[in-house]
């Protein structure tokens, strides 16, 4: 079967059917059915505020979008695939329900600033979400960290056990990179708070519209400058994609944390039944599936990000069509960055931090071997032959097998005279902790601190969240 | 509602709601719900051989697979998410209808091998459908190159008009690209024949199987080496990714070209109706969409690929739940590559070529300068010289807006004394194309050549494909 | 040779040769030389003022560092591949020259916070740079609109003539492209600008330092908060490689622009012999080479932002010797942008504009169609109505081979009778641009305002730039 | 300073200073300079056997280029950036040294299929080079995997214990990856096997070149078959990337094993000296550098793929300046695949395995879980129920703060009244290694059998690769 579409006037036969599908975009689209028909909505209003329909007109018109809205809502609005894209297919069942007087409601409007509008109005929505999303992971990351401001387990660099620190710290540490991913979705939600209706197919309209009325309507503070960029950009996807890829990699890191500390070698945590599974063969194992699927996922997150730049490299002004393409990506991100954020918050929740085991495992690696040569610094030495000395003193317990801990004074001083019974002090792990207290340190009461200040950065931003729903 | 799955046997509590469908492929994954039946059935053939079922047994089993096949050929198999996978969708469907038989076919065998040759089966599907797509891409454009040549047009560099070419080497280009993209696909296949099952889910199996019976059955030639790689490796699946974003690449480069061509300023050729759209605004347009989403989905191909690199980068032996997140990439770049093809084919056999535009295309623009410096060659001169004197006669014609040809021999002259009456016919545009006659250039007689040569080519391939489906 | 290092105190044997290179970064991180001393004579500053070193020993050490960047800027500092990396590099060439004192230097730091100082202190300079030369296109692309505010040109949605639209219409829309980049520049500039000295190797240091008071040496107003966040992320060169390729994707749609413009077929625009070249075989050849490349750039800027991702992407806490990977590619993508914009200010500045040509073009397209629909929509037709009749009118005027302007209002009236005298005055292009009067609309008027507004606004932030430069 | 280039006859203007920097190639492209004059040398030998130049103009102009190669392997060529390109600065040197005649070489040839020529030349020697390198790594991991083929360590999915296997097996997966690398690299090698010299700018040349003479001369058994595509070609470069992506992503998830297994928590291996590093601040450091650098530099050669992709999207035919973009993605990902295999090599043969760690660790986590579900199943049980009860058991053993083998017969009957005496057998850990003895398995048995399979192999390859050198 071949189309008869709006724009068919001109063509004397139908598209051949493969290529109706391939160029239909229905199929996903339709995921921005309400968000299409607010702006139909608030662009109908404008038409006959500023007289270019009439009141009746825009009642009527009005009536069957809202009817349409209710549809979509309810889950039974058939989308078509002959009417090829949400905007036709909204427009088409507005016809059939209100008749000719439908055909008004394109006037001084094109789709290509029609899906402009669509667009920019789901990923305003999408950030926010997604703003949420991570606002509740850091309140799960809160609310542990405050339970373990005295938890002591190796930091580590290179993966090898570098220096003592308190858990609080290191989930500390996560919150700092949510916060900036935060940040980041606010940045781009602010720049996409712009109004392209009224930009038409490229050119603006020789229609009287009010576009800033437009733009009230739907909650944007800012119409677009110019019709051209109006219908060509979509900095705003890319920004969106961005983003979520950094807010991926963060969530990948912390992903292959928990991997790594639910292994027996480590054995740091637990997961909670709920958050793990089994094997179809070996009955024994318990995996940590949902934290390898958001490190996994990461992938398809950073690869729409390369898409969608893909897409856009080298296009000229102003719409083409390639930009069809930049709502599968878009969609995808967000839903896989949605989903992990949410099964994250859920496995910070529950799992079972194993304290004994972080404890045990501060006492080999020497730990503590910077703060035997800070105690030779403060013995008068530079640094760098202070660490020359302690290299010397962890080779020696190394082949003694012994800890830096049971090496006697006479053993240490084998090595280097400057040491007296203050070595000993220096060597004493929750000591290194306490005296690593200095602002962004490890020390619990640095770490109470910063607890403390997430805390309230936390209520802050939720206020202002509850604040944004509650007006928009 | 909770989960009780086949592995859940040590665990205490369900899975979280949200976790349930975070960690469920099913979704997706029902995809593979034939090549799933097919391994199961070689693999219950194996068991019953080798003595470790009954033949009852296994013909009960196989009894029930084919009924479940038919379903879902059907489309009346219904998939539950509560049941995770492709795999136990398909177990547990057998288990209803044959009890607890069902739960012998699992012996010897774990999801982990059982999804690798999955996916593998899918694979090879993929690139055999790929490579019939090919070919006929090639076809469609043997066909038009035979058509036109002796059709002269501007061949380009830097997108400026450089030498006159005929068009069907132009055409015959794209041909070469796709030969190699054919012979890719090929290497990718046969890298794949090997059947992983048996692996089990890393380590092999207790039970005395017969892996090759079952590469047999599925129609590979080999099995793999590796138990650990079997269930770890998915470099079929990148190389798949790889594969077709190079020639996602190929089809962009085309697609850029019938944009360009199809616009008024080049004029060079008009699409079908059937493959061209209008504009919901704008009455007069005709847009080549078609080839602009071919262009813009290299995009996703390419992003599919870097999703998959990403994916595997730094995960440890052997399988990990990341590995999932294998299929919609591959499953999507397939059906795009798929559709691209065909629709391309389709451009390509009802596009019109506007010959007389592209004749015209040959007479400004000094196509025929490096022809009047080869000429100075002939005459005596260095190249780089004569290269240097044809300089000043284009500059001199640029300001005298002359062509080449309409320069007299005196003007010619002028620059240079070495010019005699030679000099016009080495400006003929004709005469320039015929003389380009060594293996490769695009003169008639090698253009005609080269096409039979691709036409023999493709006819022992697509021999080669008919005698490969004839067989599987 | 093997190497004797500040940390190899512990180590029986030299590195392998190889591994000595492959291991050192002196090769690219040379780079931060100033940086690094500009750090670490805040740091021993900081030391002095806090009483950890004197300030005799304070003294020695600044004037060392002084001493080796006199050197660094004179290019006669002698980078040394057995020093490994810069940091080693500089304290190595203090130690050289004012003894065993250099040693102290290192006191409460490690070179993980160190190099997280350099990188972020290079960054915000690069992206201080990149916002300039934005606005130097930004400057360029106003002064070519203002003399182009009555040029016409046809805009183009899929490279289709569409509409007319002014030439500084056109060149605005980049103008917004790029003031979009500039306040991601500029967001990024600010999230980054935190020092992260003191987090020593991870875990802060047991050494009273003052980390505000190195901030404020260095010139970032605020400390990181977390000491193992400090010396994990790199979501600052994430951060910066998105938005220099968002930035790129908008140069290379301006590229693909300026190459199409430049061909014979468009013929829009000359480019500059400055900025152009030529060919080594083809005497009459003259190609936009600095266009293509500023497009073909793109793509490693692109690869560098995945380098990034990829290599950050499942990394644990806290430093990983992965992350020295990320300086090649941050330098690379700011050299990469900063070179383009130079060139592409250049060609802005230079290239001619064939307005002859341009006005040409839009007399062939119908691209007043919408116009003639948008009359009927004033003679009550609902407008989708009006899209069908004057698909009709172009139809006939296609075959009739005559635009709409030479159709009689005979010949109108066959289509529609609602066509009266007006209708000829709704084909006049210049009315056309004309009644296009909305804000971000195409009218000269419109078009003015938007200069003026573009200009107050650059006028603003050259400012802001100007003060930010006197101050840092 | 402008230009005066050879190309640059029809300009009126230098080019501006920055644009000559911007444009030129010669700092990277200088690396083909022993490709370029192998090429010249071959055309020249050609141009004089056609008798397009004389026997004596070819015997001065490869003096001539013999002499510059001598310098150029010395290093003392003087590469100049006003010569733009490898090309020009060659043939500008080699008029500086012969004069005019110099001006001959050119007949018959852009600098579009030149650069071609030279690229393919240096992928050709890069693929070979790779080739020796991986097998090199197989031979060490040959070496290694034959000491231990009795080496009994966990096997992991989802990193969490699952079955035990032999180290030599492990090992051996990595065998089997570099084998599809090995296979790959060789099959790009085989396709870019093309001259593409004869192509000219584009369309070929009126000269009679001899194109299968220049290619039995450069050592390509065949020519290229389209002239546009020899010059817009970049598949070979496209090839190589995807492939050392590939490889790439193989040597990354090695190298996480490395960094994972030297970790104090599995404690599998401890890295030679001469492969590891120390830290600037803790003196007990010992850190797994090399691996990291490994798994880090995935991120560059992916992302040079990238870039590579993206600069060829959407480019039309034929040669375009983007493509320059093409080489330093091409060097830098050789470079670094070569270094990362040959660090790897060092790595494999100087790290000492703990196989008393390794053996400690298959005793706890149930690894023996699957034999016992295994033995259930031979006594008649369906695997699936077997599955279940074990499940119970593993839950039974672990509130119980036992191994399975600990586990009373008493106390699994409690269970399942089927467990007899055979039980203990099944949870025999060497017992359930030996079992699997199946190809592919992990019994020392047929661990051997692949052994001995690989080194054959192996001996073949490194043979082939013999011959290939004493030839070419």
């Amino acid at each position: 079967m071949g189309t008869h579409s709006p724009w068919s006037g001109r063509f004397e036969k139908p598209l051949d059917e493969l290529v109706q599908r391939f160029n239909a975009s229905i199929g996903f689209d339709q995921r921005l059915a309400e968000e299409d028909v607010a702006g139909s909505i608030a662009h109908a209003k404008m038409l006959a505020a500023q007289g270019i329909i009439t009141r009746d007109e825009a009642a009527k018109i009005i009536e069957g979008l809202d009817s349409i809205r209710n549809e979509i809502r309810a889950g039974t609005f058939a989308f078509r695939l002959d009417r090829e894209d949400i905007h036709f297919n909204v427009e088409g069942a507005l016809a059939d329900r209100i008749g000719a007087v439908a055909g008004k409601l394109h006037t001084g409007r094109s789709r290509n600033d029609q899906v402009a509008l669509d667009v920019r109005l789901f990923t305003r929505q999408a950030l926010e979400q997604l703003q949420g999303d991570v606002l509740n992971v850091i309140d799960a990351l809160i609310d542990r960290a405050a339970e373990h401001t005295a938890t002591i387990l190796p930091g580590y660099t290179h993966l090898q056990r570098a220096q003592p620190v308190v858990l609080a710290h290191h989930l500390l540490a996560y919150v700092e990179m949510l916060r900036r991913d935060y940040a980041r979705l606010s940045d781009a939600r602010g720049r996409l708070a712009e109004s392209p209706l009224g930009a038409g197919a490229l050119a603006g309209t020789t229609f009287p519209l009010d576009r800033e009325a437009v733009a009230r309507n739907v909650g944007f503070p800012a119409i677009t400058r110019n019709s051209l960029d109006s219908v060509a950009d979509r900095d705003f996807a890319l920004e969106f994609l961005a983003t979520t890829s950094i807010l991926s990699v963060h969530l990948s890191r912390f992903a292959e944390e928990l991997v790594l500390w639910s292994t027996q070698e480590f054995g740091f945590l637990i997961f909670d039944d709920a958050y793990a599974t089994g094997s179809s063969m070996m009955p024994q194992k318990k995996n940590p599936d949902t934290a390898e699927l958001i490190r996994g996922k990461t992938g398809r997150v950073i690869g729409h990000l390369v898409a969608a730049l893909v897409l856009l490299k080298g296009l000229p002004l102003a719409y083409n069509k390639d930009l069809q393409e930049d709502k599968e990506a878009l969609f995808d991100a967000y839903d896989t960055a949605h989903d992990c954020l949410r099964v994250l918050e859920g496995i910070v929740r529950t799992v079972t931090f194993r304290t004994d085991r972080m404890r045990q495992a501060t006492t080999e690696g020497f730990l503590n071997a910077t703060d035997l040569a800070d105690y030779l610094v403060t013995r008068g030495l530079p640094f760098r032959e202070a660490h020359g000395i302690v290299s010397q003193v962890v080779l020696f317990a190394e082949r003694a097998g012994k800890t830096l801990e049971q090496l006697t004074l006479e053993e240490l001083r084998l090595i280097s005279p400057l040491f007296d019974a203050g070595a000993q002090t220096a060597l004493d792990v929750d000591q290194g902790v306490l005296r690593r207290d200095l602002p962004g340190g490890t020390s619990p009461r640095r770490v109470q601190q910063a607890l403390e200040e997430a805390r309230n950065w936390w209520s802050v931003e939720v206020g202002r969240q509850t604040a944004a729903d509650t007006q928009g």
